[in-house]
């Protein structure tokens, strides 16, 4: 296995005529449109194919022109401050060689796989360009599972904040997690089908035993739809926790105003009722009335209070 | 390619029987019965075809009527007053014209297939009618996507403000949304439909070389509809937003109340205590009495503002 | 195009028998059993079909016996009192006969129908009794699109009353609007699912011209479908706005509340402190004393109302 | 038809042997294990399908062995006390008998296909076992009408309750109806499954001529699931419509609370003004001070209640 | 049939050599790599078939390599902290052995089957390979109906509970309930797929009796499925109860406040009046002015209280 910079695609000529040979072509940058398109001469990748890799983002999907097949993926990778960046990666798969487009300024999830050529004398290297292609699938399709977990643990980590602390900042990340769980939906459900459909399997491109691999593949797609799934599943109660959580505290609130009020009420009312200024209240000229109405008013709030302890209102939600 | 305005449907027939030349009919205007029939007559038109063309909004739907294909399309634009306008265009295929008919007042999105046209000397002019017709309907799907994404921007306007300020305004502007992304769904989803069944591909009018470009047009359809889908749950999901921040402003008004009902209620009862008028209540006599409660007050209140902020009822939500 | 009014089943049989002619046999009311069985008799109706007629409401649906193919369907129409009445109309088509079966009280719609008869000398006439069954379906559909368009102002109305003013007499109209819709769609889903069994076609009794018919009517039943679904994502959102509506109403009642608690709160009790009898208030002695009072009140006052217009509590939510 | 009770499953050789005849043998209880075993051995039942009809409650369905077609289903009927209670009934058709097993504890819905039996000279003696078959699936699926339209009386009783007086209890009536409609949804889709599975029809015991019979006892499982679908989503309404009579309560409790308090506080704080001891307050000691302010206190109040009566505050909700 | 352990990967050649003999391999503990390799190369495991089998958790599935079956399902077993574990249990169908592999530390749930075995003289010693297989999987299978049972009872208790004291720890409850339900949901469908992928049969390893026998298992998956997906409408319609019953508590302790409100502000109010410093307010003077007030108070008091128990405030929610 050699690795060859190629700045011309000139250069690509020969490399590509060399029989015997798998190639693989990385294509990094999708601005230059012309140095694209002798690309695709070379390589006679159809012009459709073409443009699919370069108006960025497409959905993905396998299809097949000719001898062709061109698979259109998306790569996740897990972003601090966007929570994840999702990146074309476009691979055309012919008899003999893999060229692979993407975009210049993100880097790629590919590493894995250039490690495994560069180590040689292994599966990757002694097999045909469909299980180079397959290869390159399973490395994306694998680098969804850490974006989930880091979904997985942020979806924890609000949820035992959630009903001590409901908080609008829990609800608006509650929000970005399910916004993010939609992008990753509408990234996989197509990969899973584009899946599905190499497995079926129509392409004259594809062998038999690389079929086993990307089964395998797209049982993986499968596994983490379900975990996708499930996540939203597991938001749409978060939601719901917030909003049943507002209102226990809106209960609460009410319970202590309702608590305080109902016992300074009457309180109040009988001190008022002793301020009055009638000539004729012969209770106020008693040398008992004052420590009198103390004890009263010490029953009545205590009444209120034994009342509320069997309703539950003192002391918990 | 010649462009010829025409003012009788009698000027068409030489134009039709023009062999070796492919024809564009653009039929601008539904509402001359007559006429339409007798161009109807000329390219051999299936009543029930263009019954369809007349009798608008019908949903789209490609018919194949004997050798000719019938594509009922929507064009959709950015209307400032409504939000976008939604209007039919019916496409006649057959094996070497394309008659269009659409209602005169709108306008189109047909304007870059005339450009393209009127250059001359690419694809579009050397391909037959059913590239031509393809031509029209991806024009047509891509109009989708500067409406969506205008709605995606009102959307996320939407979004930044809900949480602040929830006004029934701002619901009523989400309710709107939701409406306008139903009727992109209800004239998405049966276009989609109708470019599968031609993708699939049992008319004879459409060239397989063709079918390979609808197929791109049909994954563009199919991109749309999930943009639509995850919008509709964005939509939903602000709805939930709104009612949650209704909710919130309540706890936090709730909450002022319950604080400056819970801090006065006992001073005022105890200001009521020692305003009544019992002959004997020996705290009045004495000089101290008054800074006494002055200051038993002070702890009193000092007292429920300490667990009210221990509660975190003080000082944001 | 006779029309002949016949009592006893018995007249039937020379209608019957008369080769070359079409014959539309309208059986209006289905309480006597006998009759029924001898007009089912004459023209071989099979048992099952019978009882699928009589026994009201049937799930709409076409089923083929032997060379007849029967027909279930629904008629809708407006209604004054219940919003809109549904009935069943079956219709039996043989090789040179229709025999529709209906109930005596409420009238169709197919009265268009037997104008166009009535009138002679169009397709109707001329053609077959499988297009003479198409065009009684075709009017049957058609009957949904007034409904609907009833529904849908009735809906339009509750929605520009619900935000305003939420009573819950307009979630009873919501409700109501409701159910109603899933009436229809209980009822047009069946009928859908019929069109496409008649229009993919295994009856011999229908010929391949009509069926061209049938597809035209099937597209109708689902645009209509399409109208049904999109009412009913409406009125769900109605439920939600008319919930926050009331939301709303409360925080602008809570509002009130908390406003007019906390600023006469703090004044009741600064004028319950200076009611106090105590002997020992030096500020009462004072000639400035009330003057002052007042004007901390004053301030007091001002200050909570400033808070309150930077929280925007005072004038509107 | 004869009628023969019996004790022991040798006694059933003889009848099984004589040719010619049509049998069916009912078997009540299903916990003598031994018995069933030699019940099972006379007429070949496979073990899988005697072990369905002993472990109840299976799923319902139509399994072919062999020869022979087993169905299981699940009898429903009203219950006082649980709202309906569900039996398992199993029906094995062979060439020439019908074997059902039930348990002895319920009784069945049979009793019409009994006494069609007894009665003689009908479509049920004339023809053979599948035919039986047929009839005893169609009267354990009418079977489920009464059950229905009970459940719909029910939700009608809560529906004209809940918006007058929203109590727990009617929640918990329509949780109870929502469960039983799971319940019989659950019972009803693998039936509809079932018997789809006949209608289509790959078995070899049923004529073509009872599956017609079959396709019509198909409408009305699915005419019955329809009823379920439409009974959940009127019950899921009910749900929202008791939350949303809960908020409008607490509104008219809060405006009536909002009312109160914004009448008497201004009031209860001028008089405690006027309280207050103050050396110098000029206006106490006027003749006309105390006809004047209540003049103020009347014209506040009065203020207020047209105020409340201009926001709709005052006498319904 | 014997029991053999075994601790080397040679000591299995041997054994697998011995024709005439079905072989039950059970691997337990899957860390040490090297072994597994071996095993795997004795009994020609397709190395991915080897990844699925130690990287756990894989989706369940039925993968066919050749003439060899592999099964991944997943065992679920209650767990007294946890709610229950799942864990998986991959088989390897062959010919004439079967080789199961699963994690060293959770046990397994296929003991029914190791005694059946050691019983000896019984259908699963007679027959071969295939039915010793789906023998585990019926037990696996089975193994999820005490999990579901213990799900249920425990969402009977919450149900109880929720209605009359809504406490935080309930919603959580069912949110705990609703995330197992969703586990065994993702467990559950694909064990469903794969079944139903083994009866349609493709592999050649199941003989046509053993399908049979599978038939009935993949109805118990789907029974089991049944019961998940009702359970989960239970656990939602209990969130809504939660959340109802919170509005019912706010709405008992809004009227409390309401009545105390309402009852004392009016007497409060009028005992302030009379407690004012006016110097000519001829009530005060008069002797009956005292007693004539503690009148009217009553009257208030008692009218409040009327007009609240017609508004049904008063005594129950």
């Amino acid at each position: 296995m050699r690795r060859v910079p190629v700045r011309e695609p000139a250069e690509l000529v020969p490399l590509r005529e060399a029989t015997g040979q798998k190639l693989w072509v990385d294509v990094q940058g999708l601005d230059d449109t012309a140095t694209l398109e002798r690309v695709a001469r070379i390589f006679d990748i159809h012009p459709l194919a073409l443009a699919d890799a370069v108006n960025t983002p497409q959905r993905p999907k396998a299809d097949t022109y000719g001898e062709q097949l061109v698979l259109v993926t998306q790569m996740v990778r897990p972003d601090a401050a966007a929570g994840m960046t999702v990146e074309q990666l476009t691979i055309v798969v012919g008899r003999d060689f893999v060229v692979t487009l993407q975009d210049l300024d993100y880097g790629d999830v590919l590493d894995p796989v250039r490690a495994r050529l560069a180590a040689g004398k292994n599966a990757l290297c002694a097999r045909g360009s469909d299980y180079l292609a397959y290869a390159m699938v399973d490395t994306v399709v694998d680098g969804y599972y850490p974006v989930l977990e880091a979904l997985g643990e942020r979806l924890e980590a609000v949820e035992t904040e959630v009903v001590g602390r409901p908080t609008p900042e829990l609800l608006r990340a509650v929000q970005r997690i399910k916004r993010e769980l939609l992008t990753l939906r509408r990234s996989l459900w197509p990969q899973r089908d584009a899946l599905a459909a190499l497995t079926r399997g129509d392409s004259t491109v594809v062998a038999a035993e690389t079929r086993l691999y990307l089964r395998d593949c797209y049982d993986h797609a499968i596994q983490l739809i379900d975990v996708v799934e499930t996540y939203r599943e597991l938001a749409t109660a978060l939601t719901d926790a917030y909003i049943s959580s507002l209102s226990n505290r809106l209960n609460e609130v009410m319970k202590v105003l309702t608590v305080i009020s109902t016992v300074f009420m009457p309180l109040s009312f009988l001190a008022s009722l002793y301020g009055m200024n009638f000539r004729h209240m012969p209770e106020l000229e008693t040398t008992w009335g004052y420590p009198a109405l103390l004890g009263v008013m010490t029953v009545v709030a205590g009444g209120m209070l034994v009342w509320f302890r069997r309703k539950g209102w003192l002391g918990g939600p």
